[in-house]
This record gives structure tokens, C-alpha cells and sequence, in this order.
């Protein structure tokens, strides 16, 4: 077989499997893996290399309105950049619902808004924020059908949460239907009774979204959650969760017996409410939810890495430039943390900050690294075997790691819209050196190698866990 | 000293103690403790007795409208007159508010429907349905400083169940002035959607009424009703827990540092949800919610009275005839499980079980009896020292025990306004055959000496839950 | 009635109420309860102040020898010397078996060690180093019945600590007899690998006492005891516990459905191995087994004392002088902290630490530092309702608080053998102002009243707990 | 390249990944991945079949003296023959030490008991029982080197049994020297108790076996272990965990942050004590320890496994004859079930009844069947990536499962040395149709395919699980 490149003496790595091969490509799929393949077009070295599957990076936000006029800092464009840049050849974008919108108009604006800008491949989750019983009883059908077979829902944001019996209804289509729920777990009504406490002290300071967002609305609505998915008898992916409480609640759920999968993102292993409290707007660098908790949550997140409550670990990136064009931050988030917009760059940060931390600090081996970082998300979102995988016939997604090569994150490097990274100064060792995208070479250390977008869209099968579910 | 009433002989019994004395009363008080009180002007051989203090029944519904026309089966006279049988000295009874009706109003109703109908004393927990910005803000401060200490929200009901931003503010008033809130946990909406789900595959028995009210929908409600107290800071009352997963959220709570208080009925250590699976319309004789659950359930809610996470053992009595004067329930009922009232009749069962089952069979001691069936009520309701025990100064509320009268429980003997007891044909060991309230004899064996009530409302002080919170 | 003295106007407390009474005493027991108690030849003015069973020590350790020739710094006199002021009417002591001596003659040793000796009452646990076929199957049998209803075995302690073998023969007899069972739980030879790694790295210093006996090898222990009970099918206690891990075991059993008693003492609430880790030998000041942990395990230990884990709150008295007579402690104990003896003064402490940190403070209120002070030791230890309680019938043991009186605990202050006191200058608030021991005036204020030793032996029935065993 | 074997179009399965391809094998060895590989000797077609790790069974005990004189019924050759027949081609079997015995004489015993005989690669773990000073000192840390890098200990069994403190030793010696120790876990001293009270009421018969060994004794040793193995500071093997108590300490353990593997057999998904109460004798081919518990764990033991629990899945092989050639059994097992040999057969059915009951019931997928009864016992026990999985470069050790062949389990169909299964008769869907062990067919269908054996002993490298440990 002649092969289109060759990966030569490269380290593959799997989810659960490290050896020594080289690595053929063809038509854009992995063709073949053995020692000395010779005939091909193109040789890549990768001696002293690893070879991994592209990162998949499921939880993205990208071009999405933010409701208060502060516009978010990535399109496509520059998102699915900065995701090569960071080792990703895939992301799971989200396709927001308007009130009143439908999801095939949703799915139209979007998919417009993606077309032709993505540097690496995308999917798109679908957010369900009117679930009328058209949406719910006609629309997902058909779109789970269509290979749109992901959805989440929101428990807290104005606007955007949904209530018990919209929630109740939503898992049941996903019950029907064979699609999967990701949830943000958050009371919304329990964050607005403490805003209301906060408005009487006239406390107004970024750190107190922080204090708002108590990890007890988290695990409540996290138990909630998962209570009813319980009565309606279907899996449910909880999203970014930041402490001990809400991972001792999916514990709690496995052991009853459901179907859950749980995420968390590096922001819960790397930040704490102390960084909210900054002098004047700076903590406003670090405004996420659900918050980043304390010492003690980082070390429970990464428990949860380690033994398994975790199945995916994702960036939540949600991009905002600090000196936004209006200027909003600066003139209504000074005045109170509400108007602060919720949400922190990390997409291209996400890989070589999980390398670093937790493969070459030796908290997690390399194998788990591509597990939750590629393949889960590959299988829990229903794009295994063709991607998140170095396998005979899977898509040549495939990320050269240097694991000597010692890097500082700065906000230029990165490439994204945002004008900070909250990681500015971090010392990481390895590093995605090379991205191929169905074997084309998309960057080389830290650069596109064509500004010309070449991702393509991707539909997507039923999610193991649902299949898993459907067989128990 | 000369005393109106020595009981002479018996066994003194608190909820920490059990000692032999005579007990002097004077102007319907406990005035003394000694052996060998002789000067007074009568005296009740207590020889072979226990001397308990009267039972308090914390949770008993009364001549409540019920909504669907169904009329409930106790007015005041009735049930107090069944509640004086049972051994009780006082019952606090709902005072319920209609939607829109301001507290002061349904407070106005509901001493007139108890005003010279009592047996007992008497007192009213408040029902808040409507929770405005004047309802909390303005009539429940001053009520509390009346006395109307203690309030019960529903998170299930159509028509009463609360929102959680109506559960945060209500908690919120409790939580300024001091009122102690009483929560019934189920999740409103899962109930909806399972009973949807139960409608679609034709199920309709009144079996049914436990299978859409499973255990999780009692846990998802408990876990959040205990998040929302925590988050707002103040202690609350989990009512009527039926099995072991509520139970242990009530752990979890006290662990995480919450003051909380927890309370079983009769129901849930006596009945399963096979009882609601009797031949035709049988079964709803054993409708209430929560539903009576299973065999470990029963011995998990056992372990919790043994254990300490129950502090209070109540009837939740709410008698409906299973033959109504209207037949609506044999005319609806039959058509569906959500047309039968929800409630049994207990309020003179709750103590000769407990002390038949609980005592007699050695599972807790006599002390502990007294402590769950009496004191903590008092305590927590803000009675305490007035009632409750056997102190100097305490109301001669007081009821002799045979422990060795063997009787068996039939509708007849409970003098209550329903037409059955879920207990008919129990036997039990032990029996309450005199009852003092304020030192005036009200029964004898099985029935009142006397056909005029006597009963008095009683004004509450701040529970010492609430004090404990509050010097923590 | 006439008595022989009468307690006016104070403010009564067991383990359940408070409640303002006089209290009048005949024949050294308590006679009447009332107010207006006249007719008796010695009053005692009580206003302000409560009226407290006094407080009964179930854990003391007395006039032991040590083994390294350094003697305990109390004998029978000044221990319960110090006990007095410290509030207590009631010690219990250890009779300490020698290996291959009977339980006889030990107990001959002791009865007269302690014989003419105490100021208040006291009573044996026997301390099972030896159990042989003899001493398991014929003495101990005829002593329970004797009324030594008690025993303890050592699960650490170089010649005392007995090996699972011997812990189920001592537990089988236990069985047989219904005597109660005391365990320290360590696991001897953990403890031992672990000096031998310190010894490695010559870590010698007291603050080792500490990081050689861990957590793990207490949670060990107690959950191996535990275990053992479990399979005889006997209730035990688990003595002296230092932390949550400890606790969670106790938990556990219970909800297995065991029954088991719970202790902790003040060293627990009040230091930490901190306190060990002081400028030359001052740490051997704070040597004990289990070590102080930390702030963690403190915070644990008082949510055990308000959430029933700890049935008994003891002070493990334990007295050693630092500046022995021998001179032992500064020769040996410097070179090694195993030369160390175990153990701190703390009979007279207890209480009022207690009562300063606990009700003062609000953590607890006053009727539970009543019951973990007194009525559970009475009650667990076979003595109730003879002691532990304000009572009819009850002895006259009581103490006077006076809530409101500010004191700092000085080593002068506490009468007892050893040299210091690790609360050295700790201020408290609140103080047993005078205590009868069975109706007779022992101390006032912080004096004995005579120094003729008036307290008795105190033979025992069956615990509380064994009988609640039998009968579940 | 040209191959000696190709294995066309089936399905290649690792521990992660799923995918169609051929496998090209070279000098024993997978040297290619890829489809249309041509260049061969010999085509195997594997179209519809799946292409797994051939199993690796790391838990059998093969040719060891039994003690009583009753001899086990497998040598190395009928062993390893039915190991390849249920699809293993390794197997880790045990390498005795006795009394007084050096490690290395024991081990030049089994490599002459295991030399020509095996059909299938094999290894050994030295069973400590002896752990002398020499032992521990001098002889283990030479042979860890040597490539004997795992050991196993007993906490149970008489002259085989463990104390604390050489537990203690051993462990020790493991973290100095990087050996992975196995720990048996149950109470000896408690089993020993027990089984005197059962003397003492007359009861004999094989199931009191199961009651002698109750569940309280096995999770009691497990948290043993699993706390020595905390105090020392290494990582331990739980084996053979029986039912969800002991599971839940492994939970604990790992929460606390230790490293810590488990494994469950065959015997607790598929058999309980009622198995054991068979009429006469029949009990006796179920008796294993831990014994067999019933349904309740069960279920617990699959979750074990669906929830990562448990890292292995083993077969515990420990094989006799019912029918034993000196009568031992029927005469002296008939007195006393403590004369009947602890230990059931199983190396040829473990992997069936997983594929059966596991994979095709739906309850785990086929990538965590490789991972728990081939992968995950290469990597624990330092033998990957040579074996356990399909990669280039590992040992061609392939078994080819046909995943709708139905067999039913019969004794005959096993070839090993006992004369019974415990699992006669059971039907299952799945089979090892044909094993290479190094690239060498071994078996086809139900057969080997020579009689001369090939294995190989294998050496070993330090366990993944110490690397993590001293990584981390």
C-alpha cells in the first residue's frame, strides 16, 4: 500500500495503549500502523514524539450572543484557530436556541456562522432553551436523526434556564429519542436570592460572584439533575463541575445504578475564588460558572481525573475580550460583578495544561490523558470509531506531542480573541508540536501552517452511554 | 403544700429519665415529686403505671377543605376527642391559607372552627400557599411575635406546592424572625410527569399512587429543601420521611454542620406501598403521601428513630371517609389514583403503636418514647418547659400507661371522623387508660369523662432549634 | 416530710430539662422536688446558679504503675481530690490486671489502694491484660455478677495489648456475661513499624509521639474492634476517639445495626500535635494516646459531641509529673519520645472546660453537657438511677454552677499529683461552685470541705446498652 | 513485509478501541495493523469473529500441596491445557514458600513443577509465608529484580496466615524494593472463633463453611490490609472481593488517595451460599474462600466491575477432586466442613462466563472485558506491553472469539484435573474458538492443537500501579 504520509517512529498512545509504530496515512484515515513503512508520498519524524489522537474539545462556545451587548470574543474562525493551536483537530460548538426560535433556524444561523471559518473540525450541541412541545415533540426527533444527537440544558441564567417540568420533558424526548443531555447544574433561584443578600450589604465586587454561586447551588442542582434523570430513566453528561460535593453526587447516582457522565475543565484545577479578588476589574479575568472553588476542590477535581468520575475533561471556553470594543465590562462590571459576562478563554490551554499538570507531574498516565482529553469525548458524543482514536480506518486526527519542550503560556500565543488568558505566565512542559485534521497538516509548533479553513462539519452517531444504557 | 390531684405510685418517666414518684399537682400544674404526698383532694392510684407526659401530636390535619369537594372526616371535636383516646395532650394543627387570603384571615377561620371544640390544647402551625411581599414581609413578623411561631410549605400539591423562589423567601422571613419551616418534600413536577406517564399506559389503580411518587421524587425534594435552608442559613423541619435515602440526606445535612429536625409517622414503620394493592378501590384506605414504601424502608425509618435522625414521631393525620358522603371517592376515585384524598386517619393510633412496637419489642426504651412522642415536640415547637415533661411548673398534662393492657385496634375504639383504620385488627401491648390536660382528667380507658371540651390554644415560644442556631 | 438539707431556688437540670425547683434531700438521696421546701435543717441558696447531677468520670486512671519505673502522679486521694473540685462525684477507675495475677487479687490491690482514700465515689473497670481460660471462664463470670460489670482491653501497649484471639475470647465472655466492654483502639504493631521508621531517620523528639501513631492505626483499630463485636454479636465501647476517620467507624457499626458507645475527652477539643512540638521536652506535657490531631479533628469531635456520635465525654486522667522524682522523663524521654509515659492530667478539667467551650459557647446546651458529663456514664455503666440524675430516689450528687463565674485553670487551682496542667491558663466560664456526694457538702468553691475521704465503692448493675442488646 | 501469519478482517479489540483490521504476525510478535495485508504464510480468517488479547489470568493456584494430603487436581500441564481451552494464554500462577523454606528453593520447586508442561506462557508470584529477615531482607529485593515483581500474602488460613507485624515487614520490603503485594483478606482469628461456636452447636455441614466466614471478616481484613498498606506507604491487591462492604473499603481507600487494585471472580457473579447447602457432600464443590454470598452482592460484584472497582477479573482456579483418589474428602469433609479443600476450578470458564454474562447481556462492553481479564493484569503485573493487548510490537498472544457460538459448560468440555464444574450445565453465548500464544496456534475450537507444550515463563517488570504510586 502506498500511503499519502507516514508518521515514522513515533510513540502512539491510545486510551489504553502505548508502543512504538509508525504510522501510515491514506485518504485522510489511518491505514495502517507497523514498524517501517516505507512508501509514501510524505515522512513525518516523530522520534521521540508521542503520537496521540486530536484533542476533541466538547464544550466550547464560540460566536454565540451574549445577550447584554458584549459580543464574544471568537467566531469560528479564530476559536477553531486557537483549538489547533492548543492540539485539538475537533470541537463541539453550541447552537444556541432563541426564545421562540426553532431549532432548524438555530442550526441554520449557526452552521452559517461555522461555514468555512473552522480550522479544525466541528459539531454542534444543540441548547434547548424554549422546549415547547413542537421543539420537543416534533424538532429533536428528527435532528437526532439528522446526527444532532446532543443537547444541553441550562439550570441557571435567566433566560436560559429551564424548570423542573421543562427539564422533565426535555429528558423524556432525550429518553425517546436516543439523544444525550448535558447539563449546567446551578439554582438559579438560590444565585438570585444571594444576589438580592449581596445588593443589601452593597456588596458589588467580582469576588462576590464567587459567593453567590455557593458550591451548595451547585451540588442541589446537580442531585436535582440527576434525580430526574433517574425517574425518567435516561444517562446525562453533568457538565463542569468544580468540587468535591457535586463529584460525591454523581458517585452517589452511579451507585443507584444510572448512566452518568461527568466532566470537568482546567479551571477547577488551576484557579480559585482567590483570583477573583483582585485589585479593581482584574478578577473580573477569571468570571466563570459554575466559579472556581478552593485548594481543596482543585484536589478533589483531580481525584475525580484520576478515579474515573470524570469521563471528559473540556475548556468551557467562553471568550470575552476585558477591554471589550463598548467598554461594557468597564462601565457596568465595575459597578456590579453581575454584568461581568460569565465565562474565561481556554481552549487552546486546555491540552497542554492537562500534559503538563497531570501526565508529567504523574498524576495521571498518558493513556488517560488521551481518554479524557480525545477518545471519551469521541465516544461519549457519538463520532467513535472515526474519531478520538489512532486506529486502522479512523480519520488521521492525529497530535504530535513533544513532551520535553517546555513552554509559557502567554495570551499571544494562543491566538484566540481574547485579550488575556488567565493562565499568563504558565510554565508547561510538552507540547502539541504538530496537528494533522483527517491527516492534513494543519499547524507546526506554534502556528497554522495555512490560514485557509479546511474543518468540515460533523454529524454524529448515539452516544455509547446511551447505547450502554439502552442494553443494561 | 395542699394539692388539687396526687397520682400516686407510678413511674415517673422523662425523656431522660424513669424514677418512682408521686406526683402533686396544684391550679393545673405539676407542683411537686416526692413519695408519700398525702395532703390533697384526690388521688389517682398510679401502682403499675407509667406516668408519661400527655402526648403531642406536632402534625395533625383538621377540618381542612380538601379542594375536590371531598370533606376531610375530623372537625376539631372529633379529632381531638381521637387525639385525647391516643393519649394525647395537645395536637398542633394546620391553619391553612387560601390563595390570596391573607394569614390573619386564616387564622381568623381557623380559631373559630377549634374555638370550644377541643379536648386537647390546641395550636396552629401556619400553611403558607401564597408567600407575597406582604405576607412575608409584614403579617408573618408580627405573627411570630404573637406566637405563631412555626409555618409548613408544600413542595408538592398543585395549588400549595412553592417555587424555589418562594421557598427561599419564605425560609428567608423565617430565617429574620425566628419561625421554625416545616417542609413537605416531593417533587411536584416528576409526580406530574410520571402520573403522565402512568395516564399514557392506561394505569390507574390506586396502586399507582406510590409508583408516581417514588423514592427519588422524596429524596430530590428533601436533598434540595435542606440545600436552600443551608443556603439561606436557618433551620428547618423534614416532615413524614418514609425511607432510607431522605434519611440520609438528613445526615449529610447535619454533617455538613445544618441544624435540622426530622420526623417519621406510624405509617412508614407499619405499612408498604402493598397495602395500596388491595382489591378494588381497597387500597386507597392507604393513600398518603409519601407513600408507604417497603419492608427495608420500614426498618430503615426504625433505624432512624433508634439512631437519632428522627427527632419527632407524628401521625400526619388527614382522615377522609372511605365511604364520603358524596361518593366522589368510589365515583372518581375508581377512575383514577389522583382523584383519592391523600391522607389517613393516626392521631389516636401514633402512640399505643409506638409503644406496642417500639417499646414492648425493646427496640428503644420508654425514655426514648417520650422524647419523640412528646418532649422534642414541645421543645421544637416552643412549648417546652409549659409542656412536654414532668418538671415542677410544668402543665399537668399527663397520661398513665398500663404497659401490660393488651387491646386491638378497630375503627370503633379511635372515636375519629373516618370509617377506618389502615390498623384495624393490630394488637397492641400497652395502652394510655387516663390522660390529664393541665391537671384535669379528660379520659379514662377508652373514653372522655366528659362530652364539653376544655381544650385551650396555645401560644408558642421561638423553637430551640432555632435557638441553637442561633448561638452557633 | 422534713429534710436534711434543701437546695433553694436553683435551676434544675438532667439530661432532658431544666426547670426551677427546690430540691429536697433525705438520707443522702433527693426526696422531694418542689418549690417552697421548708421544713429541713440546711438550706442552700441556689439562685443563680444550676443544680447538676454531679459529674461522673467514667475513665480515670489512678495509683497504676507504668512499667518504666516512673509512677503515676495521683493516687486514690489527690485524684479524686481533684476531682471533686472539678465538679464530679463519681470516678471510675481501672483495676489494672498484672500478667498471670487474677482478677481477685488485682482487684484486692486496688480496693486497697482506693480504701479510705476518695472524696467521692467510685467504682472498677477491670483491665483484662491475661485472658487466660481461668480469668475469661470462671472469675469473670463471678465478678460481673459480683457487680464489676465492666471491663477494658488495650489494643496497643507493649503487655497489654491483647491480639484478635484474645479480643473475641474477652468479647465471647462479655457475651456470656453481659459485661460491657471498653477498647483503645491502635493497632500496636502499625505504631511499632512506625517507630522503627523514625528511629531509621532519627526522629526522637515528642512531637514523633504524634506522626508514629496516626490516624490510619487508630481508624484501624476502632474498625477492627468494631468488627470483632460485630461477629460475637456484643455491644462495646470505643473509648478516647481523636477524629473523624474514628468516628466514621462508629457510624458505620451503628448503621450495621451494632451498638456502640462513643467517648471522647477534652484533649481532643483542646490541642493538637501542634502542642507536642514545643521548644525541648515541653511537648511530653501534651503526650497521649490517641495524639491531639488537628483543627480538623477538633471541629470533628465537637460535631460527634453534638451530634450524638460521643455518647461520654471523660477525661482519660492519665497524671504524670514532668519533673518525675525519678528524674526519668529528662533522661529517657529526652533521648526518645517512646520513654514518654502516656498520658495527661484532666479529672478536674473536664467540666468545666467542657462547660465553657460547649454551653457557654453555645455549641451545645446544657442538658446534653448534663448527659455526656454524667447520666450516659450512669446509664452505661450500671449505676443509673441510683447516680447520673436529679431524681427522686436518686442519690445527692449534685454540683452548684455558677453559669456566670470566670476562672483560669492553673495548675494550683486543680489539687491533682501531676506538676502542670496542659490548659495552663486557659479561662473559662462558668464553675462548680460546691458538689454534695450523696447529700454531703465536699467542696466549695474551689476547696474541699474536709479532708477525711468520704467517698464510697460503688458496685454496678448491667449496662444500659447490654440490656438494650438483649432485648433488640 | 512479509508475515508468518495473517489474521484477515476481524475485529480487532483492545482495552480502548474497537476496529476492523488485519493483524500481521512476525516471529511471535504483531508486526502490522492495517487491511488487505497479503504477503503471508498462513491466512487465518477471522471475518465475523473478534480478535482479542488472548486472557491472561492472573490468580491460579496449579500444583500446590494442599496440607491435609489431599492433592490439588491440576498439575502444569492439565492446567495450562484448560487455561487455553477458556482462551488465556498466560497464566500467573503461585510459587509457595514453606516454613522455613528460601524463596529461592521454592522457586526452583514450581520452575520444575511448571518446566515442558505448560500450553500457555506462564509467570509466578511468591506466596510469602515465611517472611523471615533473610527473606524479606536479602532474598525478595535479589528476586524482584530478578523479574519476580509480585507477591501475595495470606490473612487467613492456618500456617499460612500473616500477623500485623509481618504484614507489616512485607510491605515494607515491597515499597523498598518496588514488588506489588496480593493480599487474601479475611479474619483467621475471627473464622477461627466462629467455627469453635458452630463446633459448639453441632454444625458441620458445607454451608456453615460460608457461615463461619461471614462478609464482617472478610471486609474487616480487607480494611486492614488496605490501612497497613496506608501506614507503610504502598500500593496493594485486594483479591477475590467478594461482595459491596469490601468493595466499599477499596472505594474508601482510594478516596483517602491510595493506590489500590481489586479484583472479584467468577464465583461471586454466579454462585451464592445456597449453593453450598446442597444435599450430603454436593456443597463441598462450591466451597471457596471467600465463599460465595448471595444475590445482593452479586449485583454489588457487577457493579464492581461496570464501575472500575475492580481492576481484574480472575479465576481464583484452586482446583480438587470431588471424587479425591484417597477418599479424603468423603470421609473427613463428611465430619467437618472444615476438612473440605478451599477452592473450585474455573481457568477455563472465567472468560466465557464474562463474554456471556457480561459483554452479550449487555452489562459491560467488549474493550472492558479485554481491559479487566487481559490488560489490566499485563499492566498491574509488568508484563505489558508484551502482553495484553493487539499492538505492534506485543507478543502475538491472540485469542479469536466467535460471539455467537452458544456452549454449554460442562466438565468434560474444560479438560482440566477436577471432576466437576461448578457451573454444569450453564449455557453461554461467546467462545474462544481459536488461541495463539505467540504467534503460535494453540488451540482450535474446544481443542489443543498438540500435545507438546510451548509456553515460556515469563519475567516480569515492576507493576504499573508502583509506578503511579511513586510517580504521584
Amino acid at each position: 500500500m502506498r500511503f499519502d504520509t507516514v508518521i515514522r517512529n513515533g510513540t502512539v498512545v491510545t486510551a489504553s495503549d502505548t508502543f512504538v509504530s509508525d504510522v501510515g496515512i491514506k485518504d485522510g484515515r489511518i491505514a495502517a500502523l507497523a514498524l517501517g513503512l516505507t512508501d509514501t508520498d510524505e515522512v513525518i519524524d516523530a522520534s521521540g514524539l508521542f503520537v496521540l489522537p486530536g484533542g476533541i474539545d466538547s464544550h466550547v462556545h464560540l460566536d454565540q450572543p451574549s445577550g447584554d451587548g458584549i459580543v464574544m470574543a471568537d467566531d469560528f474562525e479564530s476559536g477553531t484557530r486557537s483549538a489547533a493551536i492548543g492540539g485539538n483537530s475537533t470541537v463541539l460548538a453550541f447552537c444556541m436556541q432563541e426564545k421562540g426560535q426553532s431549532l432548524r433556524e438555530a442550526l441554520k444561523v449557526y452552521h452559517e456562522k461555522a461555514e468555512g471559518k473552522c480550522h479544525v473540525d466541528v459539531s454542534f450541541h444543540l441548547v434547548i432553551t424554549d422546549p415547547t412541545a413542537e421543539v420537543l415533540g416534533q424538532e429533536l426527533p428528527a435532528l437526532v436523526e439528522d446526527g444532532y444527537t446532543s443537547l444541553k440544558i441550562f439550570m441557571t441564567y435567566e433566560g436560559l434556564r429551564l424548570h423542573d417540568d421543562e427539564i422533565l420533558a426535555t429528558l423524556d424526548t432525550a429518553r425517546r429519542t436516543g439523544a444525550l443531555v448535558m447539563v449546567h447544574c446551578e439554582n438559579e433561584d438560590a444565585i438570585r436570592y444571594l444576589i438580592g443578600r449581596h445588593e443589601e450589604e452593597g456588596k458589588f465586587a467580582p469576588k462576590f460572584h464567587a459567593t453567590t454561586r455557593p458550591v451548595a447551588a451547585e451540588r442541589e442542582a446537580t442531585h436535582r439533575a440527576l434525580s430526574l434523570a433517574e425517574i425518567v430513566d435516561v444517562p446525562i453528561v453533568i457538565v463542569h463541575v468544580s468540587n468535591r460535593e457535586a463529584m460525591e453526587e454523581i458517585r452517589r447516582a452511579r451507585q443507584r445504578g444510572q448512566k452518568i457522565a461527568g466532566e470537568t475543565c482546567p479551571q477547577y484545577l488551576m484557579l480559585t475564588a482567590d483570583d477573583l479578588d483582585l485589585e479593581g476589574l482584574e478578577g473580573a479575568k477569571f468570571v466563570c460558572s459554575p466559579p472556581p472553588r478552593d485548594k481543596a476542590s482543585q484536589d478533589a477535581c483531580w481525584e475525580g481525573i484520576e478515579q474515573g468520575v470524570f469521563d471528559l475533561f473540556s475548556s468551557d471556553h467562553c471568550p470575552f475580550r476585558f477591554d471589550d470594543p463598548q467598554g461594557k465590562l468597564h462601565e457596568k462590571g465595575k459597578r456590579h460583578f453581575r454584568w461581568i459576562p460569565n465565562g474565561i478563554p481556554g481552549v487552546a490551554t486546555r491540552l497542554p495544561i492537562l500534559f503538563s499538570e497531570g501526565v508529567m507531574k504523574g498524576r495521571i498516565d498518558i493513556n488517560r490523558f488521551v481518554a479524557i482529553t480525545s477518545t471519551n469525548h469521541a465516544k461519549l458524543y457519538g463520532m467513535y470509531p472515526q474519531k478520538g482514536t489512532i486506529a486502522i480506518g479512523a480519520d488521521a486526527d492525529i497530535a504530535l506531542w513533544d513532551p520535553d519542550k517546555r513552554m509559557t503560556l502567554t495570551n499571544d500565543l494562543l491566538q484566540h480573541g481574547a485579550d488575556y488568558t488567565p493562565y499568563e505566565g504558565l510554565e508547561v512542559r510538552g507540547w502539541p508540536v504538530r496537528l494533522l485534521v483527517r491527516g492534513k497538516a494543519v499547524t507546526e509548533d506554534q502556528d497554522l501552517l495555512s490560514s485557509v479553513p479546511s474543518g468540515r462539519y460533523q454529524a454524529r452517531q448515539r452516544s455509547n452511554l446511551v447505547e450502554a444504557h439502552l442494553r443494561s
